[in-house]
């Protein structure tokens, strides 16, 4: 059974910047789509911004395995409704991948809890990314490092979470570093952080880019049956405890009765 | 230079519940912010949800140094905008302390970005936490583990992101267990989640408890400075980049722009 | 492709213990190998204390995918040359599972670089492992719990570092709670620490323990080929460097010449 | 009551090395030394390689806070006796910090348990240090980075487990990336390695690097007592579990027989 993965894209500058539309004809998220394609495990689809519900409804969330988000100029165009709903996929076991300036967008934000901020450059200067995890599923395939000979620059400290594993650490030529491949969980679901993808440079015609996030997506698939309600909070009465109690002392809540959100 | 302490109570059981008032005639957050001025370390004050802006103004904010947060019925009483600028003075370097069923408050559910939900019975039961992290500054003067007579009960899986540290995991006598003391670092600030003390029961009137919480207000003051902007994303100039380069390519942003957000 | 698994026992207890010799007449190690075997992708062996070399040599490690370890009375006698091949296996990508009282055993004190003690009591009492990581691969096929009526009981602080994921949670009838399922990395090799397997017990002919291996393998399984040398510390000369850079100062080092180890 | 530092170092290239030799006459951990001594709450001495038992008996380890380690060429000529008593000491509580080229050290890899393994290059470049945690106490008075002009190069991949926070990770000229300020916890100790300091450099001259040794002295200090036996497993007697419990079942120990190790 193939991964079934949905890349989002913003889909603006490649309407709007004639560089990004040369280098992306048909929007980044339909060039990493295809390169995805080509993996006989993975079978990816696109969905953009202008769609409507941003092609996120909830039925196509629950039909996606991993999720792949790119976002830059209209971060604040995404419908919260949509954002609290792609969360709630996460946490049910969908898996999400985040790429570049996707650091700044709602759901990565919601999910991180945390600023994640940090400096930039943009001056298409050459990035380094060295692998600091050995042999780490989603480094596979890539020696100790890779290089792109012109990137953004995105500089620490990056205001994220203490990940569960640092995959790359980025290296640039004007004097920066940056933890630029992160793997989280959140809920039942993974969640990775992959730094590089500026739209005015080809960096998703590389092929370790692209290597990478097909890495990414196998490790994040998570092939367990996505959870039914992922923020339910149970009460177990008194008579289901796993070992026999009697109930002592005074109750807030009536039996049956839901608790407080 | 004693730890500005500001002990939050949403301060409704209290007025409406006759148990919890009997227990708590002044609330829970003043019995609480009583046991930390006995420590001289320790300068604590209280605020609660009925006061004008929760009295979490962002002067209030910038004066204080550790947040407690207690809240169950209303939750959702609770201003986002208020939401918000705790968790921005926590990413500035605020410590933050949330208490038992805060786990549902919204500042929690925002810096943790994952449902934080459990399962639970109100049933008197008797509690056990043991220490998980040995010599944990936060379980200071603490055995290896002290018992609650009576507590409500949280059970697995605590749907959080894998902590920093676990410090203490609880025992319940209807057959769950819990991880009951977890650290967390936000942008700048350190958070720390410690499940007892549900309302009906003297919880906050245990020494042990008192102590693990006096405990964590020492360990989540952040000496530092408070950052001014913890959420900037500050452009780096070319010719300010530590290594001299020249700029290359097309760029989208014009010199000193600010970026997308 | 197989997932080549060996099955390491002590061999010791199944020889001098008749209620463990009635449990286990092959030994732990062989009802455990022919549990595994039973899935399609995994191809199980044995080895025990007694074959020479313990039956690990160079040769076999190589041919290891996953190595599995159970020891109780015997530790010292494991040699500590055929400890560091195995700890050098691990760092190379062999992925390892470390069963109950294999928490005391040579290899895994020397992974851990920590005391890995605890509290125990041998008293049949009923032990309730409890998911901590909702949906996480070495929990597939468990609900939120499961129970084993008879266990040995390993009570916290448990002395091992932090680990990257906790997975399971124990519960236990005498009052005592322990982090029974722990997931880390060393090198590039996945191990996985897991409680339950008392000898006098019937705990490995229990379907939920032997889901809980056997998801395991697969988890601890690292298709990419093997470091060569895992412990290399490689020189990179100047003119080698990503960067074109000029010597400056004095060395101590010759050209060409290894690091001191 | 101020924290009593030890600083431990080989001795060695201070007396074979002449540019070693005028860079640190008093040897490497003297200058140290002399630096934490400015600090009022700490009071540093110095012990060597060349001292009977390399300077660490029992009782100066008993005596010790917080341990600092710098070694290189003589990392075999420690004793492993002295070795596992250090270790022990950490996981008692102790403080230990590991300084440059002590990757390789005895203790560290012991305390790792893993190969901390680097690529390497001497050639005088330049080292920019990036703080990744902002406001960690280790980096305070720090600004998001500070520079050592000449310095050894450390690549990546370094070969130690997922550390608790990343808090530098460096820059260097040739092109390379290094996580230099990781902090690990084993037992009730603290342990923060921090990378620069090659010996014919002046790196212990810069007050940025004395500064986050200074703060690492305060960072890793555990006012706790040590513990009495970091390694003993006691056995829990029946009859004295917290829970009232009935012995069952087949045991393999006589009641209060010591467990295997």
């Amino acid at each position: 059974m193939t991964i079934r993965t949905l890349v989002w894209g913003e889909n603006v500058h490649e309407k709007t910047n004639k560089r990004v539309a040369e280098l992306y004809p048909d929007g980044m998220h339909a060039c990493i789509a295809g390169a995805l394609n080509k993996d006989a495990g993975i079978s990816a689809e696109t969905a953009v911004l202008q769609d409507a519900e941003h092609g996120l409804t909830a039925e196509r969330l629950a039909n996606t395995d991993v999720l792949i988000w790119w976002g830059h100029a209209a971060h604040g165009d995404v419908d919260d409704k949509v954002v609290e709903r792609v969360c709630e996929a996460v946490w049910g076991g969908m898996g999400m991948i985040f790429l570049h300036s996707a650091h700044f967008s709602k759901p990565f934000k919601r999910l991180m809890g945390a600023p994640c901020n940090l400096t930039w450059r943009e001056a298409g200067e050459r990035e380094r990314l060295w692998v600091t995890s050995r042999n780490h599923p989603i480094a596979a395939g890539i020696d100790n490092y890779f290089e792109l000979e012109n990137e953004e620059m995105y500089g620490e400290p990056f205001g994220v979470p203490e990940p569960l594993e640092t995959v790359f650490v980025s290296w640039f030529q004007g004097g920066e570093v940056f933890r630029s491949g992160l793997t989280y969980k959140r809920g039942a679901g993974n969640v990775f952080y992959f730094r590089p993808g500026h739209e005015t440079y080809p960096t998703y015609h590389n092929e370790n880019v692209l290597k990478v996030i097909t890495n990414a997506v196998h490790w994040a698939h998570n092939p367990a049956a996505r959870l039914a309600d992922s923020t339910a909070a149970p009460n177990v009465p008194v008579d289901k405890a796993p070992e026999k109690i009697e109930e002592r002392g005074v109750t807030l809540h009536q039996a049956g009765e839901a608790g407080f959100r």
